[in-house]
């Protein structure tokens, strides 16, 4: 499929593309492709763009990456497909750590995932996402991110079967852990643990954006691009109070706003 | 999957436990698991339910059936699967004919569809949907409705390639035409060869809804059902002035209602 360079809704036709072609390629799980759906109807009505409450979860976010001790960013695998190179150039910029974890895993798509995942990698390490950082420099920070996900030989107490899977030295020491597209059950077993969770989802009302410490309600390529940019300026203040339930109203509001305009 | 019978969102979990299967069975098109995903986020933002607004329009669309020449209705992969059942009740309670037209035709997934909607239609002749209607006289009724797609021998003037295909003796020469879940271009070309193009889209902003002769905003399985049920008293009242712009204003109108309530 050619989609026009000028057309109004090119980046969510490629994103669909992509999760469309990376699910014939046995990727992704059906549901995948069912999630990417839902996920498409909710940025529609934000007008497919980061609006200013995402931006300060964005913020926020990236500030709790950098003060972590042990950041991991966990992968599934939309977000491994839509958003991998964005999400190793964040991790190389905040020191974080990469597990791709999925819910429905299989071996074979765990396969597949983890060699989509390191082509990424060493596309990423080719080019600084600023001309103000020496390639020797990005090639150090790139090396230095660890891909975990091969050999899960933790589990994430609370839950069972497969999906409790995860790496002692990933997800499962991590005190921040950024999971764009989590699951909810998953995303409360992780807070349980005591960790602070970051997500991203564009469903304000989905129990994962209700429970996670922050909630970026942004679409995942966009916002972790977007975060990548503020990352290069370094962390922009201490932590601060953060008021979780805020972003969730501001983000409704901004969809009520946005389908009255459309209905004008 | 079983999924408790109190669930509060049990249907739609089924609606997406059949999508999903029949994804796997090989009858849908990848795109078909995106479009019903998209369908979830806005049916669960009018709340899973029939709006009073999209009523009105299935008592319309149902009208228009009951007083056209030669009704049709269009089901593609979706709808076949979702509503197959319901929809070969409302077509022989109105006399209407069937047709099973997909979008991204492949011969493949024509073979498997048509069995299906034989299958359901086997299915469906057995039990009367009201015990006022003999089992005879159901027989015979169900045994009227046609349905084409196998040899599609006629083109919807203004599209190219499969997607123009169609049946002379279905919807080619149809006056009204029932279509739940189409493609915004092909409803354009059927409202430009003169006919009422009755759809049922959950997004009261798509193409489709807008250039719809009646839109009903409801998913696909909930609003045929419906329609059924209303079609047992007959048809209602004489055709009236249609405004489907208020139509689509109250379904928009239902969801940033909706969105502000879930605020609280």
């Amino acid at each position: 499929m050619t989609i026009p360079d000028d057309h109004p809704r090119r980046d969510s036709l490629l994103s669909r593309q992509r999760i469309v072609d990376a699910q014939a390629a046995g990727l992704l799980a059906d549901s995948a492709l069912i999630a990417h759906g839902r996920g498409e109807a909710f940025d529609y009505l934000i007008g497919e763009r980061t609006t200013d409450s995402a931006k300060a979860a964005q913020r926020e976010a990236l500030n709790r990456l950098f003060h972590a001790k042990s950041p991991v960013i966990s992968l599934n695998g939309n977000s491994t497909v839509l958003a991998g190179e964005e999400a190793i150039c964040l991790a190389a910029l905040t020191n974080s750590n990469i597990e791709v974890n999925i819910f429905y895993r299989t071996d074979d798509r765990m396969r597949l995932l983890l060699a989509d995942i390191q082509k990424k990698k060493n596309k990423v390490i080719e080019t600084p996402p600023s001309p103000k950082i020496a390639i020797e420099t990005w090639r150090e920070m790139v090396e230095s991110v660890r891909i975990y996900g091969e050999n899960p030989d933790a589990e994430i107490p609370g839950l069972h079967g497969p999906r409790a899977s995860c790496s002692s030295l990933g997800i499962f020491q991590a005190d921040v852990v950024m999971v764009p597209l989590e699951d909810g059950d998953r995303c409360e077993a992780l807070v349980a643990m005591g960790k602070q969770v970051l997500v991203i989802d564009l469903n304000p009302l989905s129990r994962t954006s209700m429970r996670a410490s922050v909630t970026i309600v942004d679409e995942v390529s966009r916002a972790i691009r977007q975060m990548v940019r503020m990352a290069l300026h370094g962390p922009s203040h201490d932590l601060s109070d953060w008021n979780n339930r805020t972003i969730l109203e501001d983000a409704l509001s901004e969809i009520a706003t946005a389908v009255k305009q459309l209905q004008r």
